[in-house]
């Protein structure tokens, strides 16, 4: 038996902190060596990666998979399909959602998940829980048990009717985080700011999907960050505002932060490659394919995003994939094709374009660093969600989740493509230069040239550690 | 002959990214391997690190050697003592400065210090160069040399008769360093602020030590972070702020990062672990050990200081090792021990005591994670400073800089047990709980278990690459 | 028949602008001439004011007069003994809330307070709107109607069960204010935050008075007031922020008027002149005499809130008078005087020393200047709730609502010398030095020399106009 | 002998507080009455104000007449043709300046400007003193005397060769400033990024005037104005900013005023109606007409100017008239029509426009309430500079300047109307709604109807004095 299972030679390999040029041995799935020169004697198999850069495999901590809706709407891709596209643009691990229903217990929301994603999942997975009721037996009991069985973050919503809580519910379910070292997300938009905008605006016959991006304002995105930043400060506990869109709510990230308040933060592509405008300029419904909330916002606002991504401000850069099938009755169009924006399912497909894009437009375009990029896609959202060192990294012991970038030719993101079930992506005719040649997952080939090796049912459950000591 | 010279065994590596446990192979004085587990029976010789952290040597980038002032005090080290004290407290590189008299070509400078460097250091080094005078034949024909010579940071002082320059020439030696993607260091004091109060105080009869720390007031190292970020804004560079000691000139730059500049920072062990007390809450002379610039000032700002190092603000710690002999009419009693605060030669020991203050009280306390420490002492100063990948990293091809902890046993700082020519420590009887244990210096044994094994001449000048790409 | 039904003589007459020695000569009961000197001989009677300071009558824009309470508390004032007490201190109108009960109309609510004020009020009073149910009937029909007959002042509270608003219904209430030019006071604490600390504090046994100063958290005031502003700014409407307590808070509305929002703040003497320590450094339950919301905080607070009130950050400078008697089973006791502070009704008693503390501690000291204090105190709260030039100001054609003022003799605070009905003052011991020596209300001695000459009755209900033009 | 040399019927007053309708009767050019009505019987003359807004006469605080420049240019106006056209403008006190030459005492610098004045002013006048040797004597000897002879404000300048002082210096006067209860008055333009800027724009080619707004960028004036906040920081002492134009000098201003200091600042007229492109959009030597320091910026900064006016940041509303003829070997063409933006004369005329400029366009336009307007223009400048309460307001006792405006008729600004000596307007074509009608200088009319009736020689000379109490 060889040593090794697969020697990558020659990679020209980027870690959070590093670069440099050298062989990667994997042995059963894991790093077991990186040197100068392996002997290629030793290993099964060799893939010879020279002038290439090698990262870590992307961790997309934010995607939405088979996760059920009260309105009757149905998400494009389930376990199988998102975690394929997933491989396909160089993400290895995905942590999507597991949603309470109000009234039910984590255990059972849990047990559903797992139900969803067994036999299905071609990549490795862990779970956030989405809290959306927050009763004492939740927050005492249902927690702690749920953080000891692998599941240690816990997603707050400040909006959305069935998921939303009130600020009391927010405060237990941190004072809970603090106490078992747990982290939240918080998603900060006001409720009524929303639901107040959007009565105005339907009144006004201002239905169109471009008023998506006027009910969901800046404002009301800047409000609620700072009421979740006072809601941690008071508990004393680190929070993480996920997708942050605009330059106010950033704003309010700089503040806390000079104040020495621990506040971790979130972006997606759609607040770098999206604007308001995508919405439509005009009152047709395909600007429903790009609604999302928060919404787009400006030029502005993203060159305050692609700031905080390169100063360090933001921890982590996540898809926030949700995709809905535009020509769908269960979709985009669930109440028609002239449906009022507020009755548009929320959210795009993204898991496979994340990576590719913020190679292409941060990296290759000189504005982040390629360790900068392996921090955000891969060893920080590992690490802020407990599966660090076996995700995220390329570091001995480390699983062998690894990406080999084709970085020299160009290539147009057209929906034919891509591997996700969504019917469309935003993205549609935008030229990249860059794009995953290979994807390995725990030392397998998942994806290499154009072609899709994963299996269902390879991917396993990742149960995370608490990232934080619990408080006494 | 062996594979490796050198195998360090079950090591807990710890780089700016990533912790594991593995083996580091060491060959021809760089790091050929890191794995699961080397073959001892291809090493020269092996050293068991089983359940001690590793990083990479330190690199200090902001000490004081052998370098001459125009009043005619002498600093305690030159490069030999210097050097030898870095290497026992862990540090590996030095960056000290190539000081340009007035008048004087940057070239005779540069000469001037190699030749104080030939043939002592004990461990590698490079320069940066204080540019006193930037008369256009220096900005203009001697920079561009230099920068191509290996010399790619240029030291601008606030303050300081013999040194300080004009806003003007500050903004000429920022356009050069755009033009030459060099990086400039800015010392921010403001010079009339310091001298109007020391005058006044002096007037008042207030001239012992303890009130150098108020004629160099806040408001005046505020004022000059100010200044010196809006001329890094008009000239569209970036800049570092050294020694940044109180909150409010942290303040300004969280500002700046707030609004998209390009500012980086160090700060230094004197503002995390002395204050303004420190120089006396009496009139005593030996708080003149003590007096250094910009001065340690409260807990209020220390505070604010730590919560800059763990949450990205600041960009690298160093020592500004400047030290003079507290007994020594060449030292901090150059005009007696009488002598008024402003006449007293400024500046403290720290090369020796900067990693383990840092890894006692910053790691051990679980105020920074050990990947953060690495980032600030090592990783990040070689990055800033072009001298990365050889330094400041443990990775493939890096020269094999390497410090093994002790981070067991209690300790305590005694000044007869540093090595550093200075007659003091500032920290006398400070308890820590860590030191190195061995430090290797390309790969080869300059201190262990108390003893330093280095040679004078052993330390190579390092070239820096210019940092940033050169602008058009 | 004379010109004049007085003459007060050779005052020292202060105005919001000005300051001048002067006549006043007064005709029915308004300000007819002032003058260099108006011939004693054409009044029917004159007082010599030589040497004194003479203001308009304070203007108390939020007091709390015969307000009914859902916990079966009961105030210790009524609109006589309130107003009397109001025109002993120097002030000769108020504006006390007509409360509205959910499920209650306007008209009723506005109809049962004048009934309560009716042949009572010693001294002319307005109403502010407490509006504690924004039904769209209120809104929209209800609200247009109370504008159009002088009250448009509407009071929103963002705490108390009884009272409290949901931010949609701010947003209502809000947009209602806009489009009737009238102004929104809005008690800015984050409710969640105050009943989840309450909660903790009772489990921990933490239930005496003093705790209410830490389940008030400053933190919870700042979030409201950034959420006050931010649901201000998406409307687009001016607002008033009532008893400002905290730095942190008045930083908000430092912030929100840099960026060009109409953001006008109240705040109290309690803030000035009291901390959290008055609430208690013990158990004793007498710290309840001091249980008002927010609570006072500390002197850094107190330091900021002088500032905002000497820069013109801070509008206007209310009582907040709201008193419950100490020793009464239907007022702090009327739980008990074992009762948790939650339980403990809130408000303290400040109509009377209002003025005199401010223009003892603020002008006599050098804090203010006498125009700020007749800004703050009078002029200001007229303009700004519609009842300039009728009130607020010594002007041609005003109420001869006058004060002449001691400043020269030094007094005491006690309660046996105040005439409010509460039971205690918690200024109780405070030395001044001012005091008004006479008061004037409409031309009439309503206060003199330790003589209260006023009658029940005589104050007139004053319909307010809406101080800004209607949005259209 | 009558009563009143002069009654004015019917006005609708208005002061710095208050606003309503009366009689004014006037004495030995001093307010000797003001009343609902006084018996026309009593005056030697009336007119008629019905329905006319009555103000006091304007107090211009920041204008330059009759000053010799060190490069041979002329300023436009003397003493004669400036005030005259104050007066037509209705300003009815100037304060210019009284520039020191460096090596010149303070006493000789003032003796000359009397002599300037003298026999020519139309109008009362007071001086600044512009300090641009702060020698000792000139500090500690001179100073203290100017002030105890009526000279109370300082003008420093950080920028212009002959006139800047060093940190150092500005320092020793605000020392003295502080000592005195004087007022320093900083023009804020970091003088060495100005002439940095500017040899670089030369050697690019780039001399038109429109460049000369690049030259003195906003970045310069934000540095100069922090720098100028930390040095009145360090004295603790208040100081007035001049002629703020941008708004990142502002937000400083703002952010000063959030910490508690007490920062005052004036604005002018340029900075509300003008942008940079006024000084050309292409390289016409035309746009020399409105080269001015700090230039006119652009419409974002006009946004923020016009709400630190409404909000009462500013506090003070002057021209800074510095006219100097286009057409003209010693004006704006000193140098030819060719010049380099660098050797134009700095500064416009603005004494007479300036208000009516924010009469029309602030009050009418309902920016600003017309208390407001007095304030900015008149009562504060007044108070400000110790001419108050004889000047800047009407009560009783102060000086009879008083304006009364006709509010209703078109106008436009056409330089063949205006009465400085200077050969154009940067107004030119403006429409406004707002002039004065009738102008009254101590109580004599000195503009009516179009007509100039003042006097050469009737302006007298007003001692200053000190606006703050001495620091011991």
């Amino acid at each position: 038996m060889k040593t090794y299972d697969l020697i990558i030679r020659r990679a020209d390999i980027v870690t959070a902190a590093d670069r440099f040029t050298g062989d990667i041995g994997i042995h059963q799935g894991r790093i077991a060596a990186i040197a100068e020169r392996l002997d290629p004697a030793l290993a099964e198999k060799t893939i010879d990666a020279a002038g290439r850069m090698v990262t870590p495999g992307g961790v997309d901590a934010h995607c939405h998979l088979d996760q059920p809706s009260a309105d009757g709407s149905v998400g494009s891709d389930d376990f199988l399909t998102g975690t394929r596209s997933a491989a396909c643009g160089g993400t290895t691990t995905v942590i999507p959602f597991a949603m309470q229903f109000k009234g039910q217990s984590l255990d059972d929301a849990v047990a559903d998940y797992h139900r969803r994603a067994d036999g299905k999942a071609c990549i490795d997975y862990a779970f956030h829980l989405i809290i959306s009721d927050a009763a004492p037996e939740v927050v005492n009991e249902q927690l702690p048990r749920m953080v000891a069985s692998g599941y240690s973050s816990f997603k707050i919503y400040m909006t959305y009717d069935a998921l939303k809580l009130r600020d009391r519910d927010i405060l237990d379910v941190l004072d809970a985080s603090r106490r078992l070292g747990a982290l939240s997300m918080i998603h900060a938009e006001n409720d009524d700011c929303i639901s107040w905008l959007t009565e105005r605006l339907l009144k006004q016959g201002k239905s169109a999907p471009r008023f998506h991006a006027v009910a969901h304002s800046a404002t009301g995105e800047r409000e609620a960050t700072h009421r979740a930043i006072s809601l941690a400060e008071l508990v004393d506990v680190p929070i993480l505002l996920v997708h942050v869109s605009s330059r106010s709510a950033l704003e309010q990230i700089y503040w806390a932060r000079g104040k020495g308040l621990n506040i971790f933060s979130e972006t997606c592509p759609q607040y770098l490659f999206l604007t308001a405008e995508d919405l439509g300029i005009d009152d047709h419904f395909h600007g429903a394919k790009c609604i999302c909330s928060p919404p787009p916002r400006d030029t502005d606002s993203q060159n305050a995003i692609w700031t905080g991504l390169a100063n360090g401000t933001f921890s982590i850069f996540s898809s926030d994939h949700s995709p809905y099938n535009y020509d769908d009755p269960h979709g985009k169009k669930l109440h028609g094709d002239n449906a009022s924006f507020d009755r548009v399912p929320n959210g795009i497909p993204g898991l496979e374009t994340r990576l590719p894009l913020l190679m292409s437009e941060g990296v290759l375009s000189g504005r982040l660093t390629p360790q900068r990029f392996v921090e955000l896609t891969a060893t920080a959202p590992a690490k802020l969600y407990g599966l660090y060192p076996q995700k995220g990294t390329l570091s001995i012991g480390a699983d062998a989740d690894i990406v080999i970038w084709d970085t020299q030719s160009d290539k147009t993101i057209r929906h034919a493509d891509l591997h996700s079930a969504a019917d469309y992506t935003p993205y549609e005719g935008k030229a990249l230069r860059a794009w995953p040649s290979i994807t390995l997952a725990r030392g397998k080939v998942v994806w290499a040239d154009g072609t899709f090796y994963g299996q269902a049912g390879d991917g396993r459950f990742l149960p995370c550690a608490a990232p934080f000591p619990p408080a006494i």
